[in-house]
């Protein structure tokens, strides 16, 4: 099953990537309305062609409509969201999300949902510093990986529906994970940097840094600009495999300090070469 | 004191950076000669356009005729080559560096030197995870920051005289440190993230990571690719304050660890605004 131009698209939550799915959507010539608590944000939505139409509150037969929901919200409101009305759903219905966690998302809202309708998890692996429907853009897509994370209760069909869906999207490179290996890689390579980012940013509250600075504290700084209410939502929700990759992160770095400590020069330049020959693989 | 183009000028060390010097001057219509290790450097070199001319022995007639000696080699070699070969100077010639780390180098190199020539230290804050005077670019310095940083043995002319230099090699910020100042702030900006990244890449060895991975991961260890001969060196040379850096480092990224493991949001989110605002001066 792929998605196909006579199924109609509702986005619930123009945000960055809210709207991203809807421009890029929209762009490929679907049917998309929106469901945003702002009217400024569907009011630019409107006016930018991300979407057809759409309601600042939840409309019982407008919501009925859609053949295809996709959910860009925080997770607790995405859970509340379905506790709420997922009575309204059409028959049939297929969801998806966007969210950054999934295994305490993805076993609640199937043990919840309606046996009518089909939940299938994805993450699309894109983002930028600034968030809101404003700054949405479908380009963010084009370089970046996106991810389907079915479980047990998923039908195949669903699973190829989602990726069909992010090779619509755009998307670069998709790939099928289990909810359990995602929060795992997802704690690795995107919670633990921002951590370090945190971390690194909050050392020194000077404000002439940037006299001096290079390109590499420029570049591990980036993600220092974060969404304080997204991310320690998600930082929370995934505590115990961020906290592992914390450890074997902290682990790897006291083993560096230890080393120069002792001017182990050997062992410096064994984790160099190490770190060379990892990186290396991200350049292919 | 302005650099003019009446100074030859000698480049020591045609890696990346001597390289990228010696096309930025060149192409200012200086005249620029080279001393480096390679035949097929210097013949790069000149084949480039870089150099006018080229040893790859050191010329006593030849390092004679120069008024501008600029060293681009590791510490220990800068320093060993001026035991060895700094009668052959030009009485009051002017010389200066790129090294990444200035007190264990400014100092010996200024207690050594003869009397009638001048030793006046700068960073070139650039470069790139590419190294050979293959990879030399002087677009690499059109975003960049450089620093001079004097010693009380300098005169006034010749720090006007080096900034003067860095203005001419197309930097776009010139900044004045003492050699205490700057190894502090290398330590922190440019030594300890590139631990960071080295510590971070080293984490995990699958080399099915690029499958999963968004821009913040690839953005913090874009430096793990690192030349170790260099970088070992550099970090021990700073060893004490490297150090230092590091621990202020551990010390936050465990606060934050341990905020996580006590689920104390405020805390976790006041670090992150924070860490927002800080890196907002980057942006200005």
């Amino acid at each position: 099953m792929e998605i196909d131009k006579s199924q109609k698209i509702l986005v619930v939550g123009l945000g960055l990537i809210g709207g991203s799915y809807a421009q890029a959507l929209s762009d490929q010539g679907y049917e998309v309305g929106a469901i945003t608590k702002e009217a400024s944000d569907l009011q630019f939505a409107l006016s930018r062609g991300m979407i057809r139409h759409g309601h600042t509150q939840v409309d019982g037969d407008y919501v009925g409509g859609f053949d295809v929901v996709i959910f860009a919200l925080y997770p607790h409101v995405f859970l509340q969201w379905l506790k709420d009305y997922q009575h309204l759903l059409k028959p049939g219905a297929l969801l998806t999300d966007v969210t950054g966690v999934k295994v305490p998302v993805v076993y609640p809202v199937q043990q919840m949902l309606r046996p009518d309708v089909e939940f299938i998890a994805a993450h699309p692996m894109a983002g930028r510093e600034c968030c809101g429907v404003v700054n949405a853009d479908k380009a963010i897509f084009n370089d970046a990986n996106y991810i389907v994370v079915p479980t047990a209760a998923n039908r195949q069909e669903a699973v190829e529906w989602c990726k069909s869906l992010g090779r619509v999207l755009g998307f670069k490179r998709i790939s099928v994970l289990s909810a359990e290996e995602h929060d795992q890689m997802i704690a690795f390579l995107s919670q633990l940097t921002h951590c370090i980012a945190i971390s690194l940013m909050t050392c020194n509250n000077s404000h002439h840094l940037k006299d001096y600075t290079g390109d590499s504290f420029r570049d591990l700084t980036r993600i220092a600009k974060i969404n304080e209410e997204m991310w320690s939502e998600l930082f929370l929700l995934n505590k115990e495999e961020l906290l592992r990759q914390m450890d074997i992160f902290i682990d790897k770095f006291m083993l560096l300090r230890n080393d120069l400590a002792a001017e182990n020069v050997t062992e410096i330049k064994n984790m160099m070469r190490q770190s060379t020959a990892n990186r290396a693989y991200f350049d292919q």
